[in-house]
């Protein structure tokens, strides 16, 4: 089955509500997640960023990094900037598919199991998890590629994802990237 | 505001997995979710039902009540059988919204704020508040008007609408309906 | 390619402003539909019957076929009412597709390709032959099996579907159905 | 009533069949473009390019940009370049609308009328008018402002958004904005 590996809102300023328990947990999240960046690299698996633009409507690529390095949180940023090149899509609301191009990306791209990783896990994570499987995709989401604001959602989340949606929850060296 | 009240997938034979515990839940919640539904006909507050199809595309309101009658609870079923000439939309992948007319339905009434009841809690329930989130519509979840499957992702369930999606989950007799 | 036969709007009261015009052009396209939908029954091609619910939420199937038979050409409603057990979706916003369940029935049923029939050629029937395009399905339109009202537009229409939306305008006896 | 100007595909390297002839034609329509966004300016009416990418899912404004500048027609891209700034979105499938940010930026801004200015007026605009239409926003097409390839579906097409989907079609000059 054609996989992509899907990187949801690592480029974020970390100034919002909540944002210092969420720092935390995504430099815990960070080393599995760009194992997994670089792992996909090597396997020709296709990444795609889906990031927020925060409500700017005439942000890219260009300025969501740009403003995502220049918040608190650089550490956590730059590790993970996309190349040039690299598939991108905005979103507005939440889900990496609500009224976004990336469903007929992947239809486009005949690819049929999408890997998430970022951010937050109780929120876009399992939003999108949802959305995926609601298009019958096959879903993984790598348990410690993934960070969340609070614990027990978040580890709700996950269990809903494996029980609900069907999605394999698995470490990130344990999961397949083909 | 204008509200409406959504009825989500009452109409359910309960001969699938873990059936068993759901209507020991749906026998708890239907006194309060019947109080709803008199409650919005008295005050005139337009009632959806949205129910799955069980994956019979011939299936409409006379064949989808019908058998959920002839199903296992037939008690949890009869008292909230919706009469004729009421708004009913057909769904077949979980959420009320997804590729369904309802969001169309809601906007062409001007309803902007909804109240959900019914089954799963953190299932079809959470599914469909947080897409109703997503398109910007206001959602009460009356927390003794839906039924659950695992209590501890029910329950995780509606602190997620309730923290995240920004959803009102009062009791049903606290829960405005207009 | 699995093919599916798309039967749409042939229920109609034909009450509407410009009915007398359609109704004379439906008059000449039945008997090539009628063709095609028994030919659909004896390949066993799947048959869907997509129809306005003409503002009415709580309309299904029977109230549908009720009120077109009671209507002003009872002669165009009755040779085609569909059978119990026949797939049918309501829409209510010209376009096959647009919030319905079309997508996600033709997808879980592996159907790649549509045959659109039934009225008006250069409203609905454009409407979801380009929808269908935009989706990427192979799109016929059997040009004696639809109607329009305006003929310059139905034309335009036609020529715009085989050019600019890739379909095949066959006569209803050319026209593959499996 | 508020409006929005919105610029379609008019970043374009013209390099497919059928550019020759389009690009008289958008050379013809440029000057009153030109004026409305200009207006537009002046007005402090929201302008939003929507554009397609062409299939390179990494690209945003600036390659989009500079590829049409380095096209054929760089005298038809530079004089309508996006200032930085300029809500921007890409679009992958002909409509303004498929599976796009659009429809949530419009109803967030809290627009409900839509100026379509570009180009191609039977293919992209024809399906962007309907689209909207459909989604129950008012829509103007300036007539001298739009480009289309076949001159006769591009006549049709204006005729079927003004007979069939309420559009409005005034030439530039007495196009409101506002």
């Amino acid at each position: 089955m054609n996989s992509a590996l899907i990187v949801v809102d690592m480029l974020n300023e970390y100034d919002h509500e909540d944002a210092e328990i969420l720092v935390e947990n995504v430099r815990a999240a960070l080393p599995a997640l760009r194992g997994l960046v670089e792992r996909a690299r090597q396997e020709d698996t296709p990444i795609v960023y889906v990031n927020d633009n925060y409500g700017d409507w005439s942000a890219g690529r260009p300025e969501i990094v740009e403003r995502a390095i220049a918040g608190r949180a650089r550490d956590l940023v730059e590790p993970i900037v996309p190349a040039d090149g690299t598939w991108f899509i905005t979103k507005a609301r939440h889900s990496i598919f609500y009224e976004t191009q990336l469903e007929y990306l992947l239809r486009e791209q005949e690819i049929e199991r999408i890997v998430l990783v970022g951010q937050v896990t109780e929120q876009c994570i399992l939003y999108s998890a949802l959305d995926a499987y609601v298009r019958r995709f096959t879903v993984a989401v790598p348990c410690d590629a993934v960070a969340g604001i609070h614990s027990d959602l978040a580890d709700a989340a996950l269990r809903m994802m494996e029980r609900n949606m069907r999605a394999d929850v698995p470490r990130a060296e344990d999961c397949a990237l083909s």
